[in-house]
């Protein structure tokens, strides 16, 4: 018989043991920050509905990109974001939840797309989302930025320092009216404008000049990368109101004690729902891994699924993307958790198994990680290579003399030294290098 | 333009925010006890290949029950269980692992079949596995037993007590063989015995009798169930080596210090790859919940691919089936899991704004699980009646008098008590009652 293929399918991501841990380990840290700072914690459906996750008119670009499969007479597909099914939870749940209403979610998302580095087909993103009904402060905007980047510090021994650029789609909009530009020019330039990073100089000039045939109504646009919106005050009410939500807003961040904050309008979070501010973090140190985390806001957000207006402001950060990354990169030091044992417990022979379950037992309701090498008819060689192999700090040998006496046998596997201890000291000594 | 539905798909589980918060918190005191045991989690793909689910020859039944799907000319579908993709890793990366490898999972598993009570088409399990190369003794049997027991005593205060029934396939084996079955009879005996406890009585005894058509033969299978093996000793080496085998490991399991334990040879864990001893756990208040553990020992996992024996005892604790199940039974007190929140900060108008952060962010910084009510331009009576509705404990009220004074206004929202403090007094204040 052939034997099946062990790799995952190309585009999963699987971690060795010690990986998983540093993986688990930020994530635990994140999410204990987004609990304290008051978002409930959502686990929704990672299958939807087809008609939940597509709209013909939108979406065609994640169409192509999406898991989508029949079962029974039902077209359903894995999701390829949280906010699709946040949307309908909150639709579905409007009297269950106290608005404005602090959601996060931590969970898988799947797409068909080819791989890339740092792109995946199945991965995790956190998300984080305030909402709120008919009306919500552009101060909740802030304060996302603000949470995301204390979950993003949590973790700054791993990840390092991160930034955050704002953009606002307000002021395209004002600014592509003033310049009385057609629906198609609009697209057109925001499509530029969101791909510009991408782009050579040469190619976003090239591509501009071809959308407007205007000089003046081009260069209008690149003054804004040159000069930021420096002379384009007091020309319409709407950008007046644009730039002064903006430089609110960096006040904002500024005493939210939001780090590193910069207005960078060729920041625009693609064509998405989207239609407030926006943003993206970054991390200093990489790069090369592009955004960490975006998000913005959107007038609203459950209209397919509801006639009341909720108002939301909602970031995700690219966590497989970030941790997956930075640990392929080597990046990360994975010393510290490379061993998930203090004390492996070694039996000589099934003799002394109940003294040993005994210690084990003691050692797991004092809650110091601890195995048992429990093949107790195993040479003692075998069984202390094992105790080594797993980098346990202590071994805790049990044989005949130590059932006898009522002892344990310590041996720190670092020093290699050995002493025999009663259990009550063995244990403090373990506890105490803990 | 319609509205879309807001219920997720038939058979999917959405939880509100306290529910969630509640199936968090079991979740992460289990999977504590698995980490002090040793174990490794791993996260593996919730997408495998088709050809890695699925095996013609033994799996049609599961196969019906399987979300298969196409995308591109890859055959894949969604795990049904955890086994399938662990043996596939543990065969990918034998040098990487120690052995015995302790592994654990916590993930979302898949299922078409159509929804009963406590039967979901997408479900959390967690499993524990032991593995061991060429050989692997049944002290870890007794030891998976073991810690299984301590994650569902993590838990008790929710689930309350447990139990354990142990049965062993190489009993039946022996006893088919000593009664000279044909291979036929067998696996239509072992088919009613899986299914005794679904089945009436007399419907059982019809199912062995049209099987067997030997009265002696039926009156010895039915002698099981009623006198267990007694009577059964010194009739084959084969029959004899079980039944040593089950009663050492009834002794192991009380050394070991699991409580509850009992033989129930009608336990057989269906026609799955187990080879060894099997067993099932139950909720002692909660017998309509069938069970809530269940696992075994396997005498090659990874064979299909590789050719390294690996011998394996596994389980899975049924978490979404027991969870999920007693909340909506009303069996679980939610109680403690309504508020997230110790900290309410009200800000009486943008003004106020800058101090109002420096307060939530220095309650954030000390851990106070705390939110802020940002629409500043609220009235206090909306604001307040927030803080109501989340269940906050205190109010920290921040209006002109308290910016002025460098002070917060605490409220009580219990008592109704307020009083003015320096920040620092506050934060002693809340951080002494939580």
């Amino acid at each position: 018989m052939d034997l099946k293929p062990t790799k995952p399918l190309s585009g999963f991501i699987e971690l060795l043991p010690a990986q998983q841990r540093c993986f688990d380990e930020c994530a635990r840290r994140m999410l204990n920050v987004l609990r304290d700072c008051g978002f409930s914690m959502l686990d929704l459906p990672a299958i939807e509905r087809a008609e939940v996750l597509t709209d013909k008119d939108n979406w065609d670009e994640i169409e192509t990109q999406m898991f989508l499969f029949q079962y029974g007479d039902t077209k359903m597909g894995l999701r390829y974001d949280g906010t699709v099914g946040l949307s309908r939870y909150v639709a579905g749940h409007l009297n269950d939840l106290v608005f404005p209403f602090r959601a996060s979610q931590f969970s898988k998302r799947y797409r068909g797309e080819r791989r890339q580095r740092g792109r995946y087909r199945e991965f995790y993103q956190m998300d984080m989302d305030i909402m709120g009904i008919n009306t919500l402060s552009t101060n909740y905007d802030a304060e996302i930025i603000s949470v995301i980047q204390r979950t993003l510090n949590s973790v700054s021994e791993f990840i390092g320092e991160n930034y955050v650029r704002i953009g606002s789609r307000p002021f395209w909009d004002a600014l592509f009216n003033w310049l009385d530009m057609t629906a198609e020019q609009k697209k057109a330039v925001f499509v530029l404008i969101d791909k510009k990073d991408k782009m050579e100089p040469s190619e976003f000039v090239a591509g501009i000049a071809d959308t407007l045939e205007n000089p003046e109504k081009e260069q209008a646009i690149h003054s804004v990368f040159e000069n930021g919106y420096a002379g384009l005050q007091n020309k319409t009410d709407a950008l007046d109101a644009a730039i002064t939500e903006i430089n609110d807003f960096m006040r904002t961040l500024d005493f939210m004690g939001v780090k590193n904050a910069r207005i960078d309008l060729s920041v625009t979070r693609g064509l998405a729902y989207y239609t407030g501010l926006v943003f993206e973090f970054g991390l200093t140190d990489y790069p090369e891994l592009g955004t960490a985390a975006g998000g913005g806001r959107y007038a609203d957000l459950v209209g397919k699924f509801s006639k009341t207006k909720i108002i939301g402001v909602g970031a995700a950060i690219g966590f497989s993307r970030i941790f997956v990354a930075l640990m392929e990169m080597g990046k990360i030091d994975l010393s510290q958790f490379e061993s998930a044992t203090d004390v492996a417990v070694l039996v000589m022979g099934d003799d002394n198994l109940p003294y040993a379950m005994s210690v084990l037992n003691t050692l797991r309701d004092e809650k110091i990680p601890s195995v048992a090498f429990l093949d107790t008819d195993k040479k003692f060689k075998s069984q202390i290579e094992y105790s080594d192999k797993i980098l346990a700090k202590y071994s805790m040998i049990i044989g005949e003399d130590e059932v006898k006496n009522n002892v344990v046998a310590v041996k720190d596997m670092k020093s290699g030294n050995q002493q025999t201890l009663s259990l009550s000291d063995a244990i403090k000594l373990v506890q105490k290098d803990a």
